[in-house]
């Protein structure tokens, strides 16, 4: 029974319900499986498709991930990067949103499982995306939380902050200060470029005359990479480049470098055949990424092929070969057709996914020839410490201020409402000029 | 040697740090428990008396409880009403903070207590405020949260937003649907009718065109209050308009009905001889309000007096009989000398409390006399619903429109940050206009 109301999710309106116009039963029904840059792209895209559309997502919000280390670092709110699904689709008539975490896929029955029931489709878009792993390693988690999820950065953002807190309480021995001042970035991609200068700028900028006992202008932070150079994505240039700005921020930066185990306040790495074990009380997770759990799934399920991160090899129109009227799109997707680059892990890259991918649908059921994907590769960029930028926009490198300032306008131009928009630019304009951090909090967990 | 390395805690410097110049070790050390209104103003009105400052908080913020509910109910972020202490304090020379967790005080060694060491104090300030609480019935807490701290505040915004996603998702009976539509709000205080104002805001202007099988705007809300009426605090008068403009947004208020138990979606109530259960998913706790921990601290250690809630009966000046260099401010102090009316448990009461207890310590310190306390009443307000208030100004009193107008000014201005009083503003500006509420993120615990 309620597979049967469920089934007809946005069809329906309930009998309390007069505004919304019941739609013809029977229309060729379309469910997205996440609410990220692909999925709620590819919701959009379907606005005037004639289909029913059902966006499912286990949160209530689209996130704006490539912010998500500013909210770990205290510079911005949760809510300012994040857009509820339910206001970004109001308007759409033919969109309804299903807060529910999908567990399995059946694609003989044409149904995705949820906590609590299931939903039928004709079209499938799986856009999950993916999340921080530990090389096999989970019990690393607890010492060096990943950042993927609003509670990651807000107890990314904890750990910071209560370790200047504690350092400046709870002193016994001058090792122990060292230890609490001692921050430890693992992976040298953009996330962890983004949170070593992020976080030289809290020691040596936010909190400077915040404290009486220590003076957090002496953290050390290290950012350690296993890959011969950071920023692996880039061209040598700009990451050489990269590095140089984060050591002038007085960041170690250790490329080669392995970490072998993370235990309670300790860090152990190797160095080619150098092993060390650095004391540090803050070790945050920026390395190794995996595939969500659905691509799993459809393996089991509906025979999906999945490469060595867990990630759904998909054709040339996002869908799987044993399975044309399901499509993968986003981080979870391996798209690599023969003679092309593989499609990248960003944001662009899923939303064009997702534009394209209703665009297919839209095809299919006109009966018209889809037409072929095209990326338009529009560069990439990170963020090297205050005021600074590295982006690489189609072989045209920019390094320093100018970098940052395109990055701040592309970034800005991208969140998805208007005015979580207006309250990112003051937030960002104070932090500039008053080196303000106001959402620096500590909340969660005790600080016992 | 903790407790000796932390007695002086803002007296020395590291050896590390060179900006804070070394204060005269032997002056007099004023130790403030407690950031609050009440705490903070205290140490900010100590800035040109020469004393070392410490203020001890187990929140590194200060939080502008007024608008709590605003958080809890989307409007606001957390970062937006609070202030981190150490910033506020940053350029106050002769103040140091402390983050740690204050349980016990020992008047004879004159020290506090905190996890994990303890601190030496000359003068004492103790401004811990109140807490919510059950009548005895701590059980019902899982069922009906309060709304004291940040993470109070995201729990009750959860539940709220998580009710609409559950009932649009989880039907399978017509009753359980309206299970999850329906709001009780215990106590008709001002958080309770601020509450319940707020609530029906959501239900129906916030999440029009959100859902599609369920319609918002046929959410019952009901408040209620034990007391013959709602916002007993205020004449009569002003007091039977808020219900008016209540029951004119469709909320049910029930005076007169005491709640007898609260247990997982139901609610039993008495209302004179006749008993009844409420199906409801969604129960918010706003009645009884209980005297802060270490009142019985000071019991047991001071021969302190507390009243009926637990609040420690103070003297003129705000001190212990027993113990004249302890002062007790805010809404732990019970402050009713004889013919006077008793001190309200307001913000701006603890302000004037704090600003004053600094005089009483300083007049002390140059042998003077210290004044007379006289409480200088601003009047109180609420809001009550969108765009409406009342306001007690004084025996001038305001309804409505106009009275709305006020509480927004004197709320702003009140805020201690200029950037967050910005942020607030244009919030508050959006919501009004567009009634958006951006910060409706459902965190913290699965939606399992």
């Amino acid at each position: 029974m309620v597979r049967a109301q469920l089934g007809s999710l946005a069809a329906q309106s309930s009998s309390a319900r007069q505004t919304v116009a019941p739609q013809p039963v029977g229309q060729h029904r379309v469910v997205i499986v996440g609410g990220g840059f692909g999925g709620l792209y590819a919701a959009q895209s379907l606005k005037h498709v004639p289909v029913q559309v059902t966006l499912v997502d286990r949160r209530n919000f689209h996130l704006f991930q490539p912010l998500l280390y500013q909210v770990a670092t205290g510079w911005l709110s949760p809510a300012n990067i994040a857009s509820t699904l339910r206001a970004v689709l109001r308007r759409q008539k033919n969109a309804a949103v299903l807060l529910a975490e999908v567990t399995d896929i059946n694609p003989v029955g044409k149904r995705i499982i949820y906590r609590g029931g299931d939903l039928s489709y004709d079209s499938l878009i799986v856009a999950t995306g993916s999340t921080h792993h530990y090389f096999g390693h989970d019990e690393w988690e607890k010492f060096a939380p990943g950042l993927k999820s609003i509670e990651d950065a807000t107890e990314m953002r904890r750990r910071i902050f209560n370790a200047f807190e504690t350092a400046e309480r709870a002193i016994t021995t001058p090792e122990e200060v060292q230890a609490w001042l001692t921050f430890v970035i693992v992976g040298g991609g953009p996330t962890g470029v983004e949170l070593a200068g992020a976080l030289a700028d809290i020691a040596k900028r936010t909190l400077t005359h915040d404290f009486r006992r220590i003076d957090p202008a002496t953290a050390r932070i290290l950012l350690l990479e296993a890959a011969p150079r950071i920023l692996t994505a880039y061209p040598e240039e700009l990451s050489r480049k990269a590095q140089k700005f984060l050591e002038d921020l007085g960041i170690t930066v250790r490329a080669g470098t392995a970490v072998t185990d993370v235990r309670d306040g300790e860090v152990a790495v190797k160095q080619g055949e150098r092993a060390e074990v650095i004391s540090a009380q803050t070790v945050l997770w920026a390395a190794g990424v995996q595939a969500s759990a659905l691509g799993k799934a459809l393996a089991r399920s509906a025979g999906a092929v999945l490469d060595r991160s867990g990630r759904v090899a998909v054709q040339r129109d996002f869908s799987l070969e044993s399975h044309p009227e399901i499509f993968v799109i986003g981080d979870l997707a391996a798209y690599a057709p023969a003679g092309e680059k593989p499609l990248p892990g960003l944001a662009p890259a899923a939303q064009q996914a997702g534009r394209y991918v209703a665009r297919v649908i839209e095809s299919r059921l006109a009966g018209k020839t889809p037409p072929q994907f095209r990326y338009r590769d529009r560069g990439s960029m990170a963020i090297v410490g205050r005021a600074t930028a590295i982006a690489d926009l189609r072989g045209f490198h920019l390094a320093g201020f100018i970098a940052w300032l395109a990055w701040l306008f592309v970034h800005l131009m991208q969140i998805v409402e208007f005015e979580n928009r207006v309250l990112v630019l003051i937030q960002w304009g104070w932090f500039y000029f008053r080196r303000s951090r106001a959402a620096r909090l500590i909340t969660g967990k005790s600080n016992g």
